[in-house]
């Protein structure tokens, strides 16, 4: 039940964590439909032309152009119809001088045929259509490359897979494709006074709730997380804790209040690995410890639901998004405050707000309370330095 | 092969769908970590106080309060210190007046005791401790109720589960929790010239693009999508498709890029059910269908696969957000066009842009190209009147 000692400040805090923070390496095949919002792993280079053949672009008639050049709404080209082409079917047909085929979009364009007239510029008359308007070669044609190049470097390594990505990998009959693996937390509530949901709440004892705001954190952040059982405030158990999950990408402890187990995992970090920091002078979340054990990234997570969940939010998340090779995008919002806020003068403070038209209103009850975060859309962020901010004043509010 | 006739209006289009779009009635419980992102289906009253005794809110010393009130640096109060509360004990001892306990962070208050000065504040010396400063009764003291009261309405039917309501519920000890189901799409690819992602690429086919582009979209707005194998062309195929998934809450066929299937879709959707309307006067997607059959949505998105998908942005999503009871947030930046636009009188267009350091940069190759839309992170509208844009002019880009 020491004080802390010798607090980094904020912004120290988070470059160590990011400096300590290595791109994912490991990759995973996966089917497209489970590919999107991850991270392609490899280059998609086109192993054929799309579409891969010529086709009419829209409905109409597949014609030589050179049949059309004098074509006029008051002096129609007549051409004769020769046949009937569908998308999916093979030309089976060809076209002469002074014929034509009626083609639907899509459908490939038969032989000798180098451009479409639209059907909005024809009228039919028997075996014949009249043609209203001149086309020039090429016209409402699509090329056997015009969507995608064989050979074409189409997606890259390192981009976010959205749907119409998807689309891509599909158009090319691409199944299966690399990815980069979700970052894996391994998360261990600790502390006495915690205890599993589904059992019993005895007097002085509260419910996990850490790891399920935290775990839900990463899941919506594309992170893998898995809980596990609380582990005992004592050296060994935490050592043998570590041990068991170090093929973790990060381990996380959290739950426990006092800042007891807070030494002991501090001590276990020294005695394996690198204690990063310990201790950072922002509110809520001062407690926060950094380490990192061969290549995992251990944290020990403030205790109080509030201060875990924005310190997750500011120091975890940008961790995890660097990890995984997600963007991170950081969305401030100006709002003006709707009351007074008095601050803690050297202590960075993280300030939860739920802002609505414009107006922040503060909603901060204590450290303690999770129901001050469930209301909050965001937060602002108070120096060290600001003692108080008024009523009115503008405030940059980052969304959560 | 006819032309399309009647065309709606695109923003007539949109009121319709939304119209014919009914909130989400089925709710299912969920595991409480695979809630998160969902819409709570119930109220939820706390069933006891959160943290549910009085406790500390810092480490120190619990002390009854008036013992304090003449402490100062100068002449600090002597208190002997009769015992150690960690969180998670109960408290076996009392205090009496001149007698404190050392209290942890999260630990009950022992009895008599009515405040906590902070470790900072007090220096040890024996049995007893110095305090410096006063407190007031109830300092760094967190009341029984001061995060949640017994009997409050803390979340409400409705809401959002974000990271810290799923912390809410955890400490009141829920693990499962009603959700309103994702609304369940099932989507027909059809057209002659799709193939299955997996088979042969013969002449004059495409792979199956949109069912995927649509799916993966679905995926990420929060619905359920469940890809058929391809409907044959013809009105026995598509009316037992439809028999097939009418327990569905949208059923969309695409895929088929000649309109012939879609005056068989129309003819189907007006015999079993109503036609909302057939034909968007909008590009791309001027082919698009929309009817109801019992309570079912049914889509006729157009085959081409930027119009498929740019379509589902414009018009699906705001339905599937509607009926999910999801927040449906549009982004909008301003932007500088980086190179003129031609468009076409008459039809609104919807013009898929690259949006980078504020430039807008026109992305489109043709309808029939997917990797238009994969290079695009936003589109802008060009109304029906409008036939020409400039480059350098502002416009305004609403992001996917």
């Amino acid at each position: 039940m020491k004080p802390f000692h010798r607090l980094i400040s904020f912004n120290e805090a988070k470059k160590i964590i990011m400096e300590n923070t290595k791109e994912m390496e490991r990759v995973e095949k996966v089917n497209i439909l489970n590919a999107v919002s991850r991270v392609l792993a490899e280059n998609i280079v086109a192993p054929f032309d799309v579409p891969g053949f010529k086709r009419a672009s829209m409905d109409g008639y597949a014609v030589m152009a050179k049949d059309t050049y004098n074509a006029s709404l008051q002096n129609p080209k007549k051409l004769k119809v020769v046949g009937k082409i569908f998308a999916g079917e093979k030309a089976k047909i060809e076209i002469k001088e002074g014929e034509c085929i009626q083609i639907a979009t899509g459908a490939p364009l038969p032989k000798n045929a180098d451009a479409v007239v639209i059907v909005e510029d024809t009228s039919k008359e028997g075996d014949y259509v009249n043609i209203y308007k001149p086309v020039y070669p090429g016209a409402n044609v699509s090329l056997p490359d015009s969507d995608v190049k064989k050979g074409e470097l189409i997606l890259k390594k390192g981009e976010l897979l959205t749907p119409p990505k998807i689309g891509v990998l599909a158009s090319l009959g691409i199944e299966k494709v690399k990815v980069y693996e979700k970052p894996k937390v391994k998360i261990f509530p600790t502390g006495k006074e915690i205890v599993k949901l589904g059992e019993e709440l005895d007097y002085g004892k509260i419910y996990d709730i850490n790891s399920y705001t935290l775990a839900t954190l990463l899941i919506n952040e594309g992170a893998k997380p898995i809980i596990n059982d609380i582990v005992e405030d004592d050296e060994e158990a935490i050592e043998e804790a570590i041990g068991r999950a170090i093929d973790a990408d990060y381990i996380i402890f959290s739950g426990g209040s006092s800042i007891g187990e807070k030494d002991l995992l501090a001590k276990v970090i020294k005695k394996k690995g690198e204690l990063l920091f310990h201790g950072i002078a922002v509110k809520p979340g001062k407690p926060t410890i950094c380490g990192k054990i061969d290549s995992t990234l251990i944290f020990g997570m403030p205790g109080y639901p509030t201060s875990c969940l924005t310190n997750a939010y500011v120091l975890l998340l940008p961790s995890i998004k660097k990890m995984a090779r997600l963007p991170f995008e950081i969305k401030k919002v100006k709002a003006k405050l709707a009351q007074n806020i008095l601050s803690t003068i050297g202590r960075y403070q993280i300030y939860p707000v739920k802002v609505e038209n414009g107006i922040a209103y503060p909603v901060f009850k204590e450290s303690g309370a999770i129901t001050s975060l469930s209301k909050a859309n965001g937060y602002i962020e108070i120096p060290a330095e600001v003692e108080y901010l008024e009523e009115g004043m503008e405030v940059i509010v980052t969304l959560f």
